[in-house]
Formats: C-alpha cells, structure tokens, sequence
C-alpha cells in the first residue's frame, strides 16, 4: 500500500446542483477540510452501524469536530434498517436533539445505511443536506453515486423513497479492507455488470485483476473502484432520474430483486441475487442476438464471483414479484439486456410465455454446461 | 349564481416543470378534458376523506373514467390523517392494488388531504404524478398550490415531508359551499395574509366584501379564490423551494404552528391559529415601524373573522415549540414581520428576552384595546 493517497475526484452535475465524488485510498483525508467547512456551525447526524462506528469512526474526528454537536444515530445491520419504523425513530431523535433545516447529515456504512439515511435527511423538515460516506464495495462503486434513497414496505424493497442528491460522496477504499470476503465478492457484481455495458476496457481490467479484486488486495481495488464509480456518476449525470439511459444500470435487478424479496433479504445479498439476475438475463440476451463470446466472457466472471445457491422458488412466484418492481409500469416489466459488449438496451419487453419457460428452465439448472 | 362557469387558469413554472392551476366557479368541469387525459390508461388513486368523496365524489366520474383502474383511499378528516402510519398503509394498498411509477394520485379534500396525499405521491416508488383538488378555502388559496406535502411527527407538525409539484390543481370554488362557517373563516385567514403583505388591491377588497365572504357568497368567493391563489403562485415560481422570499408566506405561522401543537391540533383550526400569529405578529411589527393604520385595518379583518379563544398555555411552552419548528435553523427563529401594507421582512430575529416578555403580554390580553 502506497503511503501517498491515490484519490480521484469527480463532479456530478444535477438538476440541483453538483455532488463531489472523491473516490480512492486515502480519501477521506483529501476531503477532510471541505466535510469540515460543510459541517461548520451546524449540528451533525450520524447514521451508521455499530460495527462500522467502532472500526471507522475515528476517521471522521476531524471533519465532525467543526460541527456544533454530533449526535451518532446507530440502525441495524442491512436491509433490516430500511424501515419506516427506523426512519421514524431517527427523525424523532433529531427532533429532539434539536435538528434544524440547516443540519447535516452523514450516511456512514454499506448500501442500506446510504439508502434509509439519504431518505431520512431527503424527507427531515423537507429535506436537509447529507454526505454519503459508503463503506462498502457495492455502496462505492454503485449505490451512494446518484441520489436514490429509500425504505421497503413488506410488500416491496426500495417501494418508498426519493431523489436526495449528496453534498458529496467520500469513499475511501481503505475501509474496504474490513469487508469480509462475501461482501467484497457481492460489491464486484455491480462494477462488473457496469463495466460490462458501458466501459469495454474496463471490464477487461477486471477480467485481468480478479484474483486480487477477490483477495481485497488495496491497489486493485484503489483502480477499479474510483473507475467503476466514474461509469455511475456519468450514466446520473446524462439522466438523473431514469427516464432513460439509467435504466441500464437496473441489468440483473428485475429478478434480482424478486429473488431478494424472494428470500426474505436474507438468504442472498443484494449484489448475490443480481449476479443471478445477470445470469438470467443472458439467456433471454442471447434469444435477441449477443453473441455467444462476451456472454461467455460475462457468465465466466460472474461465476468466479461465486453466488451463493439460489432459494428454491417457483416461476410463478418470481413472476408476480417482479410484476410488483417498481420498475414495473402499466405496460409491463422492461427489461435490461445486453446486447454486445459495451452496449445494452432497456425496456425490452418479453412475451409473459417465455419468460416463463425460461425461469422455469433457469431455475432447474441455472449455469448449464 | 351564474350558469357560466368563471374560471381562471394559470400556469405555475417551477424546476421541474409546470403546475395547471385552474381556479373559480366550475373549475373542475372545465379542467376535465385535460385530466381525463392525464389519467388515461392510468391506475387513479384518489386519496380523499368520506365526508368530500360522499359530497362531491360524483364530479369526478368523468374524468375517472378514462383511466385504467381506479381506487379511493379514505383517510381521516383533518391533521390525524397526517401521520407516518396513515402514509404507510395507504402505500401498502397501493402496492396491493397495482401502483406502478406511471399510477396518478389525486389528493381530493382540504390541506391535511393534500399535504397527506402529496407526500404518498411524492414518496411512492421515488415519486409518482399527482393532481391537487382542493375543496376547502384554506387549501384552495394556500396549501395545494406551491408543492409541500408532509405528514406531522407527535413532536411537531410537517416535519416529515417534501417538495412534489402537483401537475394541476383544480379548486372549483362550487365545493366550498358545504363548507361549515368555521371553516370558511379559517382559510380566510390564509388570503387575508397574503393580500396584506402582497397585493393591497386585493386587501382592499376584501375588506369591502367580507360579509359576503363571510356568508359565503358564491360570487364573491370567485372573485376572491382565483386572486389569492394568483399571489401564492407568483410567489412560489420566484421562490419554489423556499430560499427567499417564499418565507413571507409563513406570516403568522411561527407562533400560529406552535399554538396548534399546544392544542394537539384539535382546539384551534390552523387558520385560526395563523390568525393568532398574526396578530401577535403585529405587536412585534409595532415596535420596528409598521405604522398604526394599516396595522388596524388588519387587526379589524382578523377580529372579524372572529378566531376561537387562545388555549392555557405558557409563554414557556410555546417558545420551547417554537425552537422546534422545521422553519428555525442554528441561528434562531427567523419572524416574518410587515413593514407597512404590501411589504414585510423576513428573517427578522427577535431577542429572547423581549419575545418571552411580549408573549406573556399577548397572551394576557391578545386582543388590547
């Protein structure tokens, strides 16, 4: 590990204004004065999770000593945070320890943490600045870069939420060095199914540094990490809010998230079941013309990333699952599919015949050959 | 009362777009071409309370018809329907029922009904179109126009919310005429506000025909709605999420919110304790040159709208509430104050040992003289 910080910065530019993205190994340090300036006189709320408050949390003396009070408000572990219920509780402890409108909020932890605190500070007194601090691979490259926030309902993951565009997103791959290895493998899936649609050499990098992408190794991921995070800021930027070309970014989420909410968000991680709906969605990509080769290239990836099993589930199930995606409009589920290399389309829809036929034949044997 | 119908349109441009407002007597039949077709296709939900769907539910079966589905929501009449709970049951049956990014909402009842109604539509699926049709005076001059929605925690009112402009807000002033007196005095309040600090023809006018207002005088209300609306429109485009001038708007409401809370939001109607603030407002306003004059002519329109007695409370009490309104931040309270008919100041700090000593003369004796 270098001792010089290799961090690198982005601007995303908003209907709102801008998010600075810095992105790296050291990164928190190179934003430190400007998170210190932002927080300066005002009072500071801290949403995170015990484990990542107690490995981490000292690094972010510095920025939170310019604030006029620091109130750390601690939510479960993963999906189980994204609750109204927590989001209730969280704004009834910043009302009491007197949150204003000019407060601040930090989102510290994985993509749950990013997504419930976003809402919480998107939703507090109509809406109040927040920094997204991801400390997991996935909330890095993936879900702290765009201002999408929100809970679940029983019925449905992310089913209430908002656009809650950050003041910045600070992260820091050093933080990645506490991931344990499901987590980091679950992260990957994201960059990967990015690098896959939009940045050909990219995903080549990946293909070329896998083993030490898969052993944590610091430099490979302070490559990889600030790239794939730059495909995300620039996808947001052309389309904030996925009238369009976003939509890409949902490849391997429509059944991901069924087999997700299939599994109660806790048999598969979130990363886990779009893998898997990465997979899926090959089959159906190859019936519409990609060739056999990236698809190859793609399912080899995907598998060294080794998903967990799938749940045992049926077709229909799944089916009525996604029929409730939010994604989901009146006209039916649109798709994401590749269609080579560097290049995907959005909206395919499928006739509900075949994709039957072939979730019931994906789900008997899910990586033929 | 005329056969045709009086209906004035404008246009509300704001950052994402356009609001129609569609204001006066038969504003809802001649609007109903454009939300048939807004709704065609569509699964409607219609979030309204028993009473206005049993009273006026027919007026929308033109409209209705055009879309796919179309499902009521009943919520309670007045601030109880403005809960976390009540936002989140009503997304669940919209789950249940279908909801899907491209599903309409049309919130159809008084301010509690739209501010309810817009967060579920905000919130829903990250934000879903909605249509504002308000049926009380109150909301039709003032709290369907503009674009805040929020649902109230037990520790203060609105504090949960967001900013989702309606694509239209349709306010037949037909429907006010089941209105009960009270509430017709109430949302008064709301156009005697802004025509004071805004618009002094229309203070004048409404001076000259408050009688009729008062009686609910079909005519006079068409005349009155469609102005007052005019003034928050104008208002909110020059200053859509508040940085500014939109501030002026909350004249009377730092204290009027607090005394809501005080009351548990069931003695006092909130117009009637925007009258309260108002006039407490004017003691401030005294001693920093508001002439005696216009500060009469106000005082006489707000005791003529004749506001409840105060509730027992301490001047203690509601300072403490006030510190807790959403509107304060780091800095204190900011009051918005008139300087002379047509002209307030916002943001004005009032030293605590003089709000504490006026509050506590106030409420001795609220109405001197």
């Amino acid at each position: 590990m270098s001792d010089e910080p290799a961090v690198e910065r982005l601007p995303l530019r908003h209907p709102r204004g801008v998010t600075h993205l810095v992105h790296g190994e050291g990164a928190l340090l190179a934003a430190s004065d400007e998170l210190a300036e932002w927080l300066a006189g005002r009072r500071a709320f801290v949403v995170t999770t015990p484990v990542v408050w107690r490995l981490h949390g000292g690094d972010l003396a510095a920025p939170l000593a310019a604030a006029a009070g620091v109130e750390v408000l601690e939510v479960a572990e993963g999906e189980a945070a994204k609750s109204l219920d927590e989001a209730q509780r969280l704004w009834r402890r910043m009302l009491e320890a007197g949150g204003k409108r000019d407060s601040r909020l930090l989102a510290f932890g994985g993509g749950s943490v990013g997504d419930l605190g976003g809402f919480v500070a998107g939703a507090f007194l109509r809406g109040i600045a927040c920094a997204q601090l991801p400390t997991t691979l996935l909330a890095q490259v993936d879900a702290a870069i765009g201002g999408k926030t929100a809970v679940d309902l029983p019925e449905a993951k992310n089913s209430v939420g908002l656009f809650h565009h950050p003041f910045a997103v600070v992260a820091d791959t050093r933080w990645l060095a506490t991931l344990d290895e499901r987590q980091r493998r679950a992260g990957l899936v994201e960059a990967v199914k990015m690098a896959f649609l939009l940045d050909p050499p990219l995903f080549g990098a990946i293909e070329a540094t896998l083993p030490a992408l898969l052993d944590g190794d610091a430099a490979a991921l302070a490559e990889t990490v600030p790239a794939a995070a730059a495909i995300k800021a620039r996808v947001v930027e052309r389309d904030p809010e996925e009238s369009g070309e976003r939509a890409l970014l949902n490849f391997g989420h429509t059944l991901g998230h069924a087999l997700e909410a299939a599994s109660g968000y806790e048999g598969l991680l979130h990363g886990e079941a779009v893998a898997w709906g990465m997979l899926f969605a090959l089959r159906l990509a190859a019936r519409r013309g990609l060739a056999a080769a990236p698809a190859a290239r793609l399912a080899a990836v995907l598998g060294a990333l080794a998903p967990p099993p799938l749940p045992a589930i049926s077709a229909e199930d799944l089916v009525a699952r996604m029929g409730r995606d939010k994604k989901a409009r009146e006209g039916g589920i649109g798709w994401v599919l590749p269609q080579e290399l560097g290049r995907g389309r959005w909206g395919v829809k499928i006739p509900a015949d075949e994709l039957k036929a072939e979730l019931e034949a994906f789900l008997a044997d899910p990586i033929p050959g």
